[in-house]
């Protein structure tokens, strides 16, 4: 995490006092223009503008407290500065190389008349957007209070084209409706996700950040935050009359939003904004808007791809549970097993052959430990033991396994939302996987949060989640979080937090109705604007898997394969089973080769919901891969690798659609063609219905003579 | 713990199906009686008789779940049994050496019509009362459920006479009033109890138990409940028309009572009853209703007295903050101390040195971690650290000065409510005792419960209380709660937790308006009926010892001193200050002397709210001791010492009330006396308007020839 280039901070004192009473306060950076103001009332506002167009309109700020006068009105600004920031940072592993932070920067220090109490306004105005935070310094007047809503506002200029989710306080886990912001209604979305184990959306108008939206006259604007650090998530409340988006805070067990202790920063809230599609997903302002990484060494983290002992469970292959009943004991008071159970240790073994055969360091292995037999559902707070095995997988042989074959097995530590059981556990788990080689951890958060009536985000769990990222950066360990909250951009903070689920991931075709076509053209817009997730792609035997008739994957086995560039994480399942891949081994080839980690990133044209074709450069070499995807919809496109090397040739490998697939009548055709190409080469593309096309390319060799010249 | 003798299990069939449709279950030992029957709704009734007069007249059983219909009617009786059960057993420490554990026991078995749910009730009719308690066996039918109200009812045969504290789900430090039932009303009580950090009692009707009520025909009757496990407390509602008491289960942050998880058994409710009120004081029925030790090894378990650098903070002499404000920061972030922190080296030290020259082997030291400049009352989970002193206390010169002197330290753990951060923080800080030979820790929880929502005696909390009753026993350290739920006997099956606050203690005289005269001849009826309470008796300095008016303890000094045999508790403390001590060590002699452990102990007169006299005799020797307390008024009385061993003579030395003296006129003046006595003596004693006598008598020697015989 180098500074490659620090620049000024030049602190200038724009305000000028004797002007006006209510002045505005502007700052901008090439086309985002931020203006502030107090309105007569002395309540503050703000308001962002792209090429002079409206995105968001004069808004309101602030916040109501649960005792007294709120920190909302009767404000006066008491001076305010500007800074410039530009500086180039290295993620320690991520889409590119190097990031650049390149911002102006306003402070507002505002003083409630009456009170004397203090709270600053801090905002960033980037090329692609806006961040702005609250302050509370310290000061004698406000050291601890309990907010009881954020009241910050964004009001949107027009009835914009809206990719949402329901305002879940539980669950990100919802199919993405697409409607114009007057026609959000959660209710009936919420009424239909039964296969979500815990839906609490009481705001029938509220939706999930990030929420991407489309103006009528193309503008893409997504809001969403950043550091979401000891506070709540933000949720957004849509007034459907006026197009007025304003932040819902989940609440805590007693109906408190937050418990602030003065100093203190909220979280940024964020606003990308741009008149091109694909800057939306380059955008890495969220990620400039985070803390730089709190571990000092970051040697051992190592983003890597894995299969695992799960698909099968998913699809009703086998079980996680050893027993069908935690109450089905035998004469000496010992489970009885269903002989269904995954995690044994000669199909673990099976699992460990495939994958150091191909080259992938990582295996999952789910239902290993204790407790599954009745895991949740019930509020139980003691479920799992973390360093109990089932007597059929025997973690010391396991491991020394795995270590001669070069794998590490990754460690699953599900808490089925028992987060206070959780916690009593980690240092015990932790010190138990620092001894059997394990080095990385996925967590779960399945069912109702413990503590009783908290939320998985509300204030009490963003904290949680953050100390477990910490906790498992001391015993070295990385973290893969399922059901959290969704990410806002911590992965700079705690590069060791490799991924998170807090989405909709394709395990949803295993066990439910599954995801549509769309689903992935709007994720990267959604879900990934906060950070990488384990979505668990490379599905091969796209149907047939599911006793349940109509049940498949919505995607072509090219579409699969795609989702390796078009979804970025550090970590990537090959999530299928092997002998699925076994029969399928040319284009399982692609995900042999792709990286999960990058110098480079191009988005080469993206429509939310319709479509996405993400180039990439693997890090530390000169191969590039291309991912295309595409909706329910067939599509044609000519993409231009002008981003290879001039002069270099290269050899494509283009695993794409046959011509006769189809996301629902013929999903597992697809077609493998290698290429000679340059930076002058035009590719055309054709993706199926449901379809994606996957490229490798790499400088050609001497082996690649007969290869013919893409034309 | 070895079982001296076991007798008969006899199982017999007592319940004749075909005799009636709803017959009436008896069972009976000595003067006391339970019947059992279902009503015509097949709801479970039951009642309890001593002596054939009503105690609890049929009342009914059951419980409201929170989802479906309740388990408390449509059931058949589809079986029964009675055993009979007479075993002693040596509890590891306590008031005596040898507990008779003498009861009948009926067992119901109830199924509900249609559903065909399960639900035993088990009573257990003991010389002395009744205990009961329900048991959900492992069944199809029932396995996880919420409870949403217990409906267990004492219905009371009179309008008794009863000392009562308000049934509050987070506080048991209040002034007992005694009223008749029909007069409960706890809410100017509540509202008047300002020095109690968090008072939450909904229920303006509803009391805590241990409740003592006498009846107009002199009966005494106490209401609590013994092995509260996995269970919210049972408080009591009071009817006051018809003198019915309802058990009111503490509340989770949702609202719910408790997470069941079948096969489960409920706390004991218990009845005590006797028509002699030394009865009650010396009843083992709760104690028996526990079960033993969970702890194999018990040898490092040792009761002990200690001082403490406490009472010098209660007073406002010395502060547990080292610097005023934790915001008060000098130029490198550290905190400016503010000098007048007690927990520093030197001071600490010289309780060590008092200790050691007096043979108390304990030195409790509160204020010596970070965190007490901002400690309560924001609700904050992150407090303190249990492992990082105060700049001025060098926890490594101080375990070695201690251990020099044959002493030791005993760690303070407040945790101002915070239980989730405690239980983050238990095994560092158990780690951290072991490390510097602290064999005790003191916990607290002043303040709201963190998990928010949660109370002090909800289930949640229950949990809490236990989890680190066993883990301090995991590290072999011994525990004394402040602030926790009541005691309910589990002092036997957890003998390293050897006492608890939850209750009011000494300290309210020197932090509020205080205790009243009659408060100790109370408190051994109610809070002491489940176990040993730190009440921190011993102050010699009874006046001048606070700045604010009219401040003082409200006894006699005398009677401070016979506290330590009225209030049994394996940990007691002398409470005052070293200097306070120096002033009067003729009268220090006695807390020198007396024990905290005992082979066998005799209530010699009792009456609650107005006197109490008990005599104990030290384990191991052939000392007793005899502590007599009186109310606001002067009382005589004359007590026979037939406990003694015949022929053998003892010298009695007697700590008594000046003939002036006078609780709040004249409270320091005591009289010291010696005498020799043997078994056909007959002392009288003259307790001052608030007083009390503590008397020790040892066998006596050839030193003690110059001892005149009392008569």
């Amino acid at each position: 995490m180098k500074l490659i280039c620090t620049l000024l901070l030049s602190l200038t004192l724009v305000y000028n006092v004797q002007s006006q009473d209510n002045p505005s306060l502007k700052t901008k950076l090439e086309k985002v223009r931020l203006e502030f103001t107090l309105n007569a009332e002395g309540a503050p506002y703000y308001a962002v503008y792209y090429a002079d167009k409206d995105i968001i309109k004069p808004s309101a700020m602030g916040f109501t407290l649960a005792e007294g006068a709120g920190l909302d009105k009767n404000f006066e600004i008491t001076g305010s500065e500007t800074s410039s920031f530009d500086e180039t940072w290295k993620p320690v592993w991520g889409e590119v190389s190097n990031i650049r932070d390149h911002y102006n920067q306003l402070t507002v220090h505002l003083k409630q008349k009456g009170s004397n109490r203090l709270m600053n306004i801090i905002f960033r105005v980037f090329a692609d957007g806006v961040g702005f935070r609250y302050e509370f310094p310290r000061q004698p007047g406000l050291k601890y209070f309990i907010i009881s809503n954020e009241l910050t506002t964004f009001n949107m200029a027009g009835d914009h084209k809206t990719f949402w989710i329901p305002g879940d306080y539980d669950s990100n886990e919802y199919l993405y409706t697409t409607s114009k912001l007057s026609q959000v209604d959660n209710k009936p979305v919420v009424d239909a996700a039964t296969s979500i184990a815990v839906r609490v959306a009481p705001d029938r108008y509220a939706v999930q950040t990030p929420l991407m939206m489309k103006s009528a006259d193309d503008l893409y604007i997504n809001i969403h935050e950043a550091a979401l650090i000891d506070f709540p998530a933000m949720q957004l409340h849509v007034d459907r009359s006026n197009y007025s988006l304003t932040a819902n805070l989940v609440p805590d067990a007693v109906g408190n939003k937050a418990y602030v202790h003065a100093p203190f920063k909220t979280p940024w809230r964020t606003i990308i904004v741009s008149d091109k599609a694909v800057d939306i997903l380059s955008s890495k302002l969220i990620l400039n808007l985070n803390e730089p990484s709190k571990i000092k060494d970051t040697s051992w983290i190592r983003p890597m791809k894995f299969v695992g002992v799960w698909w099968e469970m998913q699809t009703g292959k086998g079980t996680w549970n050893y027993a069908n009943d935690a109450d089905t004991l035998d004469a000496n008071g010992r489970l009885i097993p269903n002989g269904r159970h995954s995690a044994n240790t000669d199909n673990v073994k099976k699992y460990i052959d495939f994958a150091a055969a191909n080259g992938i360091p990582g295996v999952l292995v789910e239902g290993w430990n204790t407790g599954w037999e009745d895991w949740f559902g019930n509020w139980k707070e003691h479920v799992f033991s973390f360093v109990t095995p089932y007597p059929d997988f025997d973690v010391s042989e396991l491991s020394r396994y795995a270590a001669t074959k070069g794998v590490h097995i990754i460690m699953h530590n599900e808490t089925s939302g028992s987060a206070t059981d959780y916690e009593r556990q980690t240092d015990t788990a932790y010190r138990f996987m620092n001894k059997f080689g394990y080095t990385s951890v996925k967590t779960g958060y399945v069912g109702k949060i413990i503590p009783r009536g908290e939320h998985h985000d509300g204030q009490w769990m963003i904290n949680h989640y953050n100390r477990v990222a910490q906790k498992a950066a001391d015993y070295h360990v990385m973290l893969d979080a399922h059901e959290p909250v969704r990410p806002t951009g911590l992965q700079r903070t705690y590069p060791n937090w490799l991924a998170s689920e807090a989405g909709r991931g394709n395990e949803y075709n295993a066990f439910a109705e599954g995801n549509i076509p769309e689903h992935e053209t709007i994720m990267p817009f959604t879900r990934f604007i906060g950070g990488p997730m384990d979505y668990t792609p490379g599905i091969f035997k796209i149907k047939g898997y599911s006793d349940v008739p109509g049940r498949q994957v919505h995607t072509t086995l090219a579409k699969q394969l795609a989702l390796y560039v078009v979804l970025y994480s550090p970590l990537q399942m090959a999530a299928d089973l092997p002998e699925n891949y076994a029969a399928h081994m040319d284009a399982f080839q692609f995900i042999k080769d792709v990286a999960v980690d990058w110098d480079d990133t191009k988005i080469l044209e993206a429509e939310p919901g319709d479509y996405i074709t993400t180039a990439r450069k693997a890090k530390g070499t000169p191969d590039w891969y291309i991912g295309a995807v595409t909706d329910e919809n067939s599509r044609s496109s000519t993409i231009l690798l002008d981003f290879l090397d001039k002069g270099t040739k290269y050899v494509a490998t283009i695993y794409a659609d046959a011509g006769n697939a189809d996301w629902k009548e013929n999903p597992e055709a697809y077609q493998i063609s290698k290429y000679l190409v340059d930076a002058d080469t035009r590719l055309n593309l054709k993706l199926a219905k449901g379809g994606g096309a996957a490229i490798s390319i790499k400088p050609a060799t001497s082996g690649d003579k007969g290869i013919k010249k893409y034309r």
